[in-house]
């Protein structure tokens, strides 16, 4: 399950709770276009933000949503012991593997990453997803602890958070990652603004959040990977650079991807757990221009 | 009850939970030594690595042991929904105080953290430290922002990391905050190293890892700042600087903490929450003689 693309949705959030209509909706669109695979609870979906139980009743919802579309759900915590538990509940709701970050708040070492990674590989039945993603979790994996980590069973995948913005210094990231791995771990990348020099450097798969919602525009890149038209990866994913730009100009891809969800109708303007707040109309009017320019669907 | 020496305790943790009965000796040495309040469940506290149950726990039975010294308790978490939560349990725990800290995952905008602020003041009945910690929340307050929490009711100091490592440098900065805050609100130094600095440099308080360890050590301290004797300040903190170095070589106090707790015979040598892991034989034998050399107590 761990190629082509996998569409990371948001959880839209109201003040009352999940807005789970709102939630349908987006899986819906997922569904039509027929993503490659799931990853339900990633960052964009507000892990962090939700109480054990939110996160069991999203799992639950969006395995029955999804029917057969294979679905990750991220199992991030600060302490080990919620991993192991959202590992249970993520089990139990029918998630076909897990994606583990290393949260940090006290500054984690290498050993105590591996170990947790350890403990979790031993307790869970499905394959886990290394979530390598310092902008949020302020934890940095070296190389040398991504392969040790790809040593331990059931480790089958890497997402990686970017990569360097020429393609030859993309191709080398990609390749020296990769020599550390246990041959049959994909690399995935992620940052979709990185997504085009990724792919084209040998990604096997693009963790997307762009893909959450406007998956048919994503499903266009991933399916010229993979014919290895290099070209029009590039092509389509340079078309995106004003997409990316909104995602820099507001700290992060969420509160663009959650404006750009009220936008299309499918949740509340403000559809973000607290404290994030949505943004000003100005910067949703904009959003809404670029989605009609780029014909994001 | 933002003056002066407040202890800021280790929670202890073994694979079973909370050692409640560590705990309850580290903080008689805290009743004993009368320090003038206490922060319960802060950073060195494992606040971050323990769920809402465990936290309340803590609190209540930190209430019941600690008589009329004024208890104060973090309620930090990602979630505004989980801090209203927390804030309710602190104060049905009989909290006096209430440590904020803008906990991010994403990265937080100046004014999400002051809607937080905002929210959490309106419902709650207990004044309000803020909390100001880059290092584990990732989170960096301004002059400015700090001036506007200041100006809300219920918020009556400022917990710092440190400050500028002249006297003069650290004056300036102290006074560059204080000409922000509303008169009253006290300002309190944090990041143990710093304390002599801090205390010279006008703060009220100092918000303590060494203190709720070693409270008769760090009272010596706040005794010598309450007198103005800045020359003795100076003495007594720089004394200290093999333990603080031992802090800055174990990327920040908490290991180095829970490593002597286990020394003193108060707990486990190993009572960090997983993923965290105790030190080694040799470095805890290296604190152990730290802690006979300079006379901690």
């Amino acid at each position: 399950m761990f190629t082509g693309l996998s569409a990371f949705p948001l959880t839209p959030v109201t003040a009352s709770g999940i807005d789970e209509e709102g939630f349908c909706k987006i899986l819906a669109r997922l569904v039509a276009a027929r993503v490659d695979s799931l990853g339900i609870l990633g960052s964009t979906g507000s892990y962090a933000y939700l109480t054990r139980e939110q996160r069991k009743r999203t799992a639950t919802l969006a395995r029955q949503l999804v029917g057969e579309i294979p679905m990750m759900v991220c199992v991030g915590a600060v302490s080990t012991d919620a991993v192991l538990h959202l590992a249970e509940d993520a089990q139990s709701a029918g998630a076909d593997a897990l994606l583990l970050p290393a949260v940090s708040y006290q500054s984690l070492r290498n050993e105590e990453v591996y170990a947790l990674f350890e403990t979790v590989t031993r307790h869970v039945s499905v394959p886990i997803c290394v979530y390598d993603n310092p902008g949020t979790t302020h934890f940095t994996f070296t190389d040398e602890l991504h392969g040790l980590l790809s040593s331990l069973k059931g480790v089958q995948s890497v997402k990686i958070p970017g990569v360097p913005d020429t393609p030859v210094a993309a191709t080398a990231r990609v390749d020296a990652l990769r020599q550390n791995l246990r041959p049959g771990v994909t690399i995935g990348i992620s940052g979709d603004a990185y997504a085009g020099l990724g792919l084209n450097a040998g990604c096997e798969v693009w963790y997307s959040v762009c893909g959450g919602l406007f998956p048919e525009t994503a499903k266009q890149i991933t399916q010229a990977a993979a014919v290895n038209d290099h070209g029009l990866v590039t092509a389509l994913t340079a078309r995106l650079d004003p997409l990316w730009a909104l995602f820099r100009k507001h700290g992060g891809s969420i509160r663009v991807i959650a404006a750009a969800a009220g936008v299309l109708g499918l949740t509340d303007s403000d559809c973000l757990p607290r404290p994030l707040l949505p943004l000003s109309a100005g910067d949703i009017a904009d959003i809404a221009r670029v989605m009609t320019e780029l014909d994001l669907k």
